[in-house]
């Protein structure tokens, strides 16, 4: 009962929040509904299910694979992102002796966790260098200089688009500093992909993470994408699937989902970054206009992403306030709600602790329309009197 | 074009493969189908989108752990039976010094596999010992104690019925002689959960895998369930998700799905389970007629697997004559035909060589009916005369 109740208010929410998840999109569903009832097969049968659904794996393969140019064996499915960068650290340092792995300091802690448990490593001595990132988000290159330097990296890991600022990263230029190096590069292109084109022989890296859930595609399916010549050491092992790389009965309606997402994506990028922008521009002039600080305003960044600081006004509170009034944005990263606390990205860049505590994320979505987001600032102005008038009355 | 027509084929197959994958239920596709596109939060998420994904992850939760008789908190969930199985040996064994690991020689590869990996491991001393079966397929709990005796193990792991011939083994006795030297013990209880009664208490086991897809629920769901006690290495680091053992955006849908499949799998399995054995002793008097051997014919199995051969008949020729006249059948575990070969569950038993390559597998489901399997038993009988009167031409 008490479920279904809030369903009810779900309905009515407009959704800014794009880059925690999105709601597959309808021909997506289309493509996996098949595959749950009728064409259930395990791809490993040999009979006639068995075949289908593996026939319809490897489609999914080469659509992804085509979306980020590359072969479908240099495809890894896997769970999630989360496991595809696990995958990509902890299985490229099982063939490389122990020495420095880099990453940058905003990443995703599914890149900073695993990357920090190689230096936890009993009898191993892998070094973690961070990355130093600059005002605006961007990773320093001097400082990949540095840290190339002051040691030889096996390993360099740099995202490709942060999750909470939309700010893009050179990744092709820190792909061809690592690989003067013999350093394997990877890049985390979750945020990035479906959002800006997304080309793997273009970042010149080895290998690059992909997720279908934020793409309008199914939670339960992403993939590691990888240069033919990396060794890679399993997380999982049994069955010997997805090359040996990744065993365990293959989430094939997900699969399916993913690739036809991926094979939207092109498609809706083309049809609404334009719109997207500019309803970006206008958000951020008004913004601006109420005193909001804008991070990484003047960064290459993801054309959906706003993260924005109102000084003395909670992002926490705002965020509650503003699910109350309809509107779900994020007062930080998603993924990592899990550990509350200050954004380890805002602290990177050197913004004030009290500032930071203020940050909203708002990231749009080719659905959302222009009167939504004038509803949106309607309310967020509403909310912002309200809670200065009371700040000022407690004070 | 050529999927198309083989999914028109695939609608009339005969689906006796149940230990390989089941389609899934309805009550549970509908139970899913709301967090594809209306309520596709982020439980991370803090707005009412995301609280809502959270409290129905929580509900599954809740059922799963019910099912197997647990606290939700002993509930992690993964994303197939494979990674828990790793989760739990690579898991357990990061918290302890190396020593011996034992396993039956039946187990699944995303057990056996993970337990060779631990021994090939850079300065550390892990020593893998498998626990011979019977003729039966019953693991001989002498050898057990044999195991024990010659050196201490850390780690256990029996499966609670064997994927080919569903043989159950003797878990508890097990895990209570595992307990008296400190090891701890794990169950893949995989291919049991939803054929017979499965208490966690009652086995007596610090650790148990259950997965979605073999009891009518959706892949991409599983779980590893755990003793409050056990300390455990995350496979997969980053947001700290599932208690910090298992992070990665869940697959709400999935795990939503996998509750009810649990929820539903006792109301099932009270309904189907005297129907289920009914056929399948008609089923076996009739192959045993036709001069069939039954794998572990007289021990404790169950309901649903008949594990067969034929003398001289091939079991992939079988396989593929049998998907011909319109039935899904087995040549050996599915999970594993991206290694052919012979079955080392059959090698273990002792089965002769020749023998073992006519092996089939029939696992029956709660839809199958009587009919279906008279219809079955015909066309083995007409395939079975043809290829043999083809081999005597031959001869």
């Amino acid at each position: 009962m008490k479920q279904k109740t809030i369903g009810k208010d779900i309905m009515k929410l407009i959704y800014l929040d794009h880059n925690a998840t999105t709601a597959i999109d309808d021909a997506v569903l289309d493509a996996m509904m098949p595959f749950f009832q009728k064409q259930f097969g395990n791809p490993s049968s040999s009979h006639a299910l068995g075949t289908f659904a593996r026939q319809a794996v490897n489609h999914a393969r080469k659509q992804v694979a085509d979306s980020v140019e590359v072969q479908p064996s240099q495809v890894i499915f896997t769970s999630c992102g989360s496991e595809a960068n696990n995958l990509f650290i902890q299985g490229a340092s099982g063939y490389q002796k122990a020495s420095r792995i880099i990453v940058s300091a905003i990443e995703h802690p599914c890149v900073m966790q695993p990357a920090k448990e190689l230096t936890r490593r009993k009898n191993e001595k892998w070094d973690l260098r961070q990355l130093t990132v600059d005002d605006s988000c961007q990773v320093n290159l001097d400082d990949v200089e540095n840290a190339m330097s002051e040691k030889k990296p096996k390993l360099v890991s740099v995202m490709l688009a942060n999750n909470e600022t939309g700010v893009i990263q050179e990744v092709t230029k820190i792909a061809e500093k690592a690989r003067t190096q013999g350093a394997w590069m990877h890049t985390d292109a979750v945020q990035a992909f479906g959002k800006i084109p997304v080309s793997f022989p273009s970042l010149k890296v080895h290998a690059m993470t992909l997720s279908s859930h934020k793409i309008y595609g199914p939670k339960g399916a992403a993939a590691l994408i990888v240069d033919k010549q990396l060794a890679l050491k399993p997380l999982i092992f049994g069955g010997g699937h997805e090359n040996g790389l990744r065993s365990g009965t293959e989430n094939v309606p997900a699969i399916v989902g993913f690739g036809k997402a991926c094979e939207l994506s092109k498609i809706w990028m083309e049809r609404s970054t334009t719109h997207i922008i500019a309803m970006r521009t206008i958000l951020e002039q008004r913004l601006i206009e109420m005193g909001a600080v804008i991070f990484g305003l003047n960064a290459h960044r993801l054309p959906n992403t706003c993260y924005f600081a109102l000084q003395d006004i909670e992002g926490e509170t705002l965020v509650t306030q503003l699910n109350k009034a309809g509107f779900a944005v994020a007062s930080g990263a998603a993924c990592s709600s899990v550990y509350p606390g200050q954004s380890q990205v805002l602290n990177a860049m050197g913004v004030d602790t009290t500032l930071a505590r203020c940050a909203v994320r708002l990231s749009l979505g080719r659905n959302n329309t222009q009167k939504q987001l004038d509803s949106f600032l309607k309310s967020l102005g509403a909310i912002v009197k309200d809670l200065r008038r009371l700040s000022s009355v407690t004070i």
